[in-house]
């Protein structure tokens, strides 16, 4: 059976329109991933830091929320490391910590040959506690 | 006539992909702006994170690279204030600092209403130095 | 006549132990001081990073309880543009956006000639709701 | 024998003006520890940020420094956790990635009952390369 966040994160458009599927999410962990394509590219033909940090940002919100609850995003921030090689990102995320309202999470970027090539931490702020 | 750093910017085809517009680039200062469409939104209907962070993303690369610096983004951070009201983003980008080797934006982001949704900063590595 | 905050920020110890001065508070507003001495160098014989963080994190203090709403801190983030000239650090701390829970500060730190060594942005979470 | 990196640690005399003791260092990695004391201590009678934040930065430091090569940092992030219960806090530092300029570390600290009360991470420059 479907829960409500099954849907939100299915409804997630922009992760849709760029092309990033959740391969897996569980409370406090999501994996997701992304083939790259021309149209992720910046002007020096690398992938533009966007679209990195949109699929880091979309494997934090479905393990944050995986577990039913609402999450808000309250700031995020992403170290760039090495440019990707190969066709296919994925993006690992792990809760770090979590209290009544706030949660914390990594998420590590690799490239096709499991080179990392960023790490994103955010903070959110749960809506709704169960 | 235009010069290398115009073509950088106007090939950003993660940029054009999402539909962001830039307004005005010069050395230091940059302005963007995105039509809120479907395509950006989250599962809750809000312009989803990586949308804003593109956003700003493509206004502090369009106004590092002005005066024809090649500029890595090393890392950036994003805090989210509220969510957008009405259908138009904007994103302006100031030069915060600037070393031989480093420079540090920062970029704010506004909804139609002008209140301010977002701020992000960055640091970025000028490659080649005039 | 002193309200609570005053005291608070009074009894900062580690500020007062690192000889932090606050100059003046208000709310959204604040301004710090810190002479620089032998004890806040490091191995290289520049102010030590950590020194620069108290000094703008100080400030942020002062400016986000500066109405009486005791504020815990989320999350903080400094970038380091340029080593220190002469003999007084400054740091001056603004709100960029409040809502009813989380508040957002920047705090710029200057050196004796004015000239901008560090910036640091903080969220804030709100306690306690007027 | 002692390095220059062994000096430029042990000269690090804010560490040593707040009691922060080195116990471990090496290439990528190291460990620092910090007895609290009522000097660490904020007006709420918390270990003040800026005190969680010099242990981090110092285990940083100790780290990116112990092959010899002197590292200036560039930006730091640091997200709080809870609040330390006991009276010892460690800091423990690993290299997440590195490149030939850049350095990425991330740094958690816990307290006496190996809470994690925070995560730090920062981006190091590499002045020199060996």
């Amino acid at each position: 059976m479907k829960n409500e966040n099954d849907s939100l994160i299915a409804n997630d458009r922009f992760a849709k329109y760029i092309g990033i599927e959740l391969v897996r999410a569980q409370s406090g962990y999501a994996l997701a991933r992304m083939e790259i394509k021309d149209c992720h590219l910046n002007g020096v033909n690398v992938v533009q830091g966007g679209a990195l940090f949109t699929l880091a940002d979309f494997a934090f919100a479905a393990a944050a929320t995986a577990d039913g609850v609402a999450t808000l995003s309250i700031d995020a921030h992403i170290s760039y490391f090495k440019s990707p090689q190969g066709k296919l990102l994925t993006a690992e995320a792990r809760e770090i910590a979590a209290g009544r309202k706030l949660c914390h999470y990594q998420v590590d970027i690799f490239d096709e040959n499991r080179e990392q090539v960023a790490r994103f931490t955010a903070t959110g702020y749960r809506r709704t506690v169960k």
